[in-house]
């Protein structure tokens, strides 16, 4: 069935080479576009979907603009395949998500191209009118386009961009891209409003529609026409007005449909005369021309390797994710106070059958996280038990909420911190290193960090029932570890495994203990003996635990996160309280960003994986 | 002048009060409650002009509901004063944010009244959104209210609260208090789009104004009745859309005079009725009655104390702002690149004299700390050198964004980051002890807490004209300290001050360099030998820095912040790499809120002023 076959692209080695085509040529360049995504995304894992759902925009985008002078700014960004294959890089798109090859977002440092990163949601608008300002105060006149999904306009900070960046002159464009769901299915009153625009035949053809009509309003004698010309320009002011993107300063135009090159084209070369601020509105079908995504964009969103042909996964694995989401539903069913929220995640944190099951308890906020934090706490205030189920690097966004609406009042808000630690493919924004920083810096929370899924689900249960205050729970990616046959003590707390009459002790948390017991036996076949300290809750610290260690010459701890603010430094500084008089030494992730690789290939990089702990601490004074 | 007696106000004990009097004796205990704000805040500073705008509006809202079972939610809570006083609290007004007395804000642990806590801008409609959700899923039918000023709108937490509770069926209004000014002048489209329904009849009287156009429509003969008739239905269509609230599915009430009280009541008791959620919008004067408050609001948003008859300030001194200010001023002088943000801050963060200076470049974002870091960082990536100047407080809110879109993407965004370390009274939602910690895990951070105004000055123009990347300077509230007459090492680096023989190393920086000179000053007429280490670059430490500390026997490190993710932790941790062998101890602010007071006062309780030091280092072995 495939089709192997490229010859467009091929010679499409940067965006003049797309305009040198008709228009009449674009389909099939769209047509190669799409079977190259399928071909790639099948192989490597990606965004199939939301790229899916872009090709016609983005060729028009490049027929009609000159990027790099024009600048176009993805939001998220994980839509932007096609725009790399325009853009010089159709040779390595085959590296996308690979360790060393291109990133699976926009990358400045991969193409000038790449007018500005992404990886979180709602940042486009904003990032977009910095350009274009600074444009302006250099006096160059070209383009600045932010090019956004329905999804991230759920996302305040859509919103404070379109409140600041509708006061622009010129040369400002945004394109929001409709595709009527965004990662999950979208809520609240700005999806409605949208549906509300597509489906008006009064806002479709709302400027050429309404004059026809006013023209044939007939004057009949005065006072009559009197009146009906009073009316019409009621109508007409009403009209005018009527639009939420024309309220906030914009031009809008649209909704144009997404598909329709030729269209798209025409509505670009119109905004780019414009001396306002263009709001384009076009339609599109996530998972376009793929029936498998088209039928279920959710699970064609963010997917791994998949067999083309029958669109199924080629990999099926219980997740931690999977875990939490059984966890919830277990809780749920004796408690009636449990909440669960989600910023637009639904499925990807594992709260599909929570969402179907306790309806009334469910809550999709959209790309709100802060939103989620804020709301919560207000449930909590009333003695509800909220659990806002997020990633890692996505609460990054809501670190004031915790701090100012949950900390502060010690209200009860339980976090499932999903996708902690490194996270693969994804790369350098989508990193959860920093919530442990985060969470630590927080007067009064506590936080677990389990290795498998029997204590992820106790210490869900501890957290929900037990806790008090800010309490998250925190697991990565993927699946737990092996068990060691030997391995009973699945405590909330700490566990000690292994040699305790060793000199060299491991202390660590989460799946990294699955990479200490290999080092342990790796060691233990070199004659080393060693002890692993393994902690489950990482704050507040057991100073039973930190008394343990004292006893130890050789004392080294593996955070799989930041180094500052992290919990060894902290276990250091508690260790020396403690009169320790061995060496202590610390492997985490040092003042660095992470780029994309496979979880193994980054942990290895940064002397994490059970080979570098094996290197470590063979070589330590015993 | 002053009228000292208020025989109304203690009468009230309760809310329950309130609704005793009749609606003609409201606007009497309005009077009275105008002279006692403007008393208090002239003896105890604090929030006056916000205060004063909401009296009518709060002693309505008393007199419809019944707190604390109907649940009043304050958005950034600085105008809660009237509430404090007719919820039990009128008797400690005099004690407010003063140490152990009413806090500024309305804080949960105070009064049942006070359904939620606030401090920072744009939580309201979220919390409150929660809280009627809790409510909903509990059977409990009284109502909840989101009171937020147009401030607070230009925030992105806001759109996110509207755009989830738009969808809530009953018992939840939102109350626009609308004075045309947040605490600058508000900027963007919402406060454009505020403007166009204050103005236009056809909103003023929508609904009544409408409906009387349409009955004098004369109906003559067929087809003209026909015709007539759909521009007629057209109108209605189009005019019951027409509004932003309305969009977000909010049934819109407005605008009603806030300081008409009668007016007001109708207004509320009509929106309690309804089985939808409802959106008023009142129009209030800032500083209402207090003609120095109206004249300049600004002046009179957050204020020390001052002469009742005159509206001057009982003291008037240089502070870090303004230092901040003047900086900007001469460095914008030969810079063309340098821009300046604030979110709603000019004046607070000493930005009034650039604001005029140097319009084009410069730019009050709203209260947008995520669009102000965000759309800095797209000014960077054209080579613009945009300084945020912020709160660090406030800071907190743009964690996510400072990651994401400047530090990953390595662009030059500077910091200035004010208010840092504790602020006094306005107590735990201000206190500026977090920023340290969010720097420390952002890598490639450079960071500098000055001392004195000249280092302020220094440390600003290497972060603008010499550093890379995300640099911040962080600074306290109020004035530098005393400059010890023997200091002349005005580094931006680290200094060493004192005895080098002695055994006893203070480490610190920030404004605690000036506690610790007293200390040493203490000391040494005690007889013991003191050197301190002052660190100006806080981040990435000097090494030299470390190395000169292991040749002390007891090292004390002070510092104005959290411990966890602080720089004491990060230098204890360097400074076991260097094979220190003496004792290393840490004064920071454990797990813990800090609590309103004066600075002096929570510096004492928190271990960190001159006494303190003194007392520490005087019993460590020499």
């Amino acid at each position: 069935m495939e089709n192997n076959s490229f010859p467009m692209l091929e010679k499409i080695k940067s965006p003049k080479d797309v305009k040198k085509l008709s228009i009449d040529e674009l389909p099939a360049l769209c047509e190669e576009i799409r079977r190259k995504l399928i071909l790639t995304v099948s192989e490597n894992g990606g965004h199939l979907a939301s790229n899916l759902g872009v090709v016609e925009l983005t060729v028009a985008m490049h027929y009609v603009f000159d990027c790099p002078d024009d600048s176009i700014v993805w939001d998220v960004g994980h839509q932007c395949y096609t725009h790399k294959m325009l853009t010089g890089r159709y040779d390595k798109i085959g590296t996308i998500r690979k360790t060393g090859g291109l990133s699976g977002f926009p990358r400045r440092y991969e193409s000038p191209c790449d007018a500005f990163g992404a990886g979180h949601s709602s940042t486009s608008i904003s990032a977009a009118y910095g350009i274009a300002k600074a444009k302006q105060l250099k006096g160059d006149c070209s383009h600045t386009i932010a090019f956004i999904g329905d999804g991230s306009l759920t996302g305040g900070l859509a919103f404070e961009g379109l409140n600041n960046a509708g006061r622009f002159k010129k040369n400002f464009i945004v394109i929001l891209n409709d595709n009527k769901m965004s990662i999950s299915k979208n809520v609240g009153a700005v999806s409605k409003y949208l549906t509300g625009i597509r489906i008006s035949p009064w806002y479709t053809n709302a400027k050429t529609g309404l004059e026809r009509f006013l023209s044939k309003v007939p004057l009949i004698g005065y006072p009559v026409v009197k009146l009906l010309t009073k009316i019409k320009n009621k109508i007409r002011d009403a009209y005018y007005k009527n639009n939420l993107f024309e309220d906030f300063g914009f031009l809008y135009y649209g909704p144009v449909d997404g598909h329709d090159i030729k269209a798209v084209i025409k509505t670009l070369t119109t905004a780019k005369k414009v001396n306002k601020p263009v709001f384009i509105h076009a339609l599109t079908v996530k998972g376009k021309g793929y029936q498998f995504a088209e039928n279920d964009p959710k699970s064609f969103h963010g997917i791994g390797k998949f067999d083309i042909d029958t669109g199924e996964p080629l990999s099926h694995s219980k997740s931690y994710s999977s875990c939490f989401g059984e966890a919830m539903m277990s809780l749920a069913k004796d408690n009636s106070e449990l909440c669960a929220i989600t910023a637009a995640m639904t499925v990807g944190t594992g709260l599909s059958d929570f969402a179907s099951t306790y309806k009334e308890r469910f809550f999709d906020v959209g790309i709100a996280e802060e939103h989620a934090v804020t709301f919560g706490s207000g449930l909590a205030a009333m003695g509800m038990t909220p659990v806002f189920a997020v990633y890692s690097s996505f609460l990054q966004r809501a670190y004031d909420q915790l701090i100012h609406d949950a900390a502060v009042q010690n209200l009860h808000l339980v976090l499932g911190v999903d996708r902690a630690g490194v996270v693969g493919e994804d790369g350098e924004t989508h990193q959860g290193l920093f919530d442990v920083s985060i969470l630590n810096s927080i007067p009064g929370t506590t936080i677990y960090s389990p290795c498998y899924y029997e204590e992820l689900r106790t210490c869900l249960e501890t957290a929900v029932l037990s806790d008090k205050g800010l309490t998250a729970v925190r697991y990565p990616r993927g699946s737990e570890p092996e068990i060691p046959v030997d391995y009973a003590d699945f405590s909330t707390d700490y566990s000690i495994y292994g040699n305790r009459n060793a000199s060299r002790l491991i202390v660590t948390y989460g799946r990294l203990f699955g990479e200490a017991v290999k080092a342990r036996d790796m060691l233990n076949e070199y004659g080393i003996k060693i002890c692993i300290l393994k902690l489950c809750k990482i704050k507040p610290i057991s100073e039973e635990a930190v008394k343990f260690a004292t006893g130890f010459k050789n004392v080294h701890f593996f955070e799989e996160g930041m180094r500052s603010g992290g919990v060894a430094e902290i276990f250091e500084s508690e260790l020396m309280k403690h009169k320790f008089s061995g060496t202590f030494r610390i492997t985490a992730v040092e003042d660095m960003f992470v780029p994309h690789s496979k979880d193994t290939v980054a942990l290895r990089a940064l002397g994490l994986d059970a080979e570098s702990m094996y290197e470590t601490m063979k070589f330590v004074k015993g």
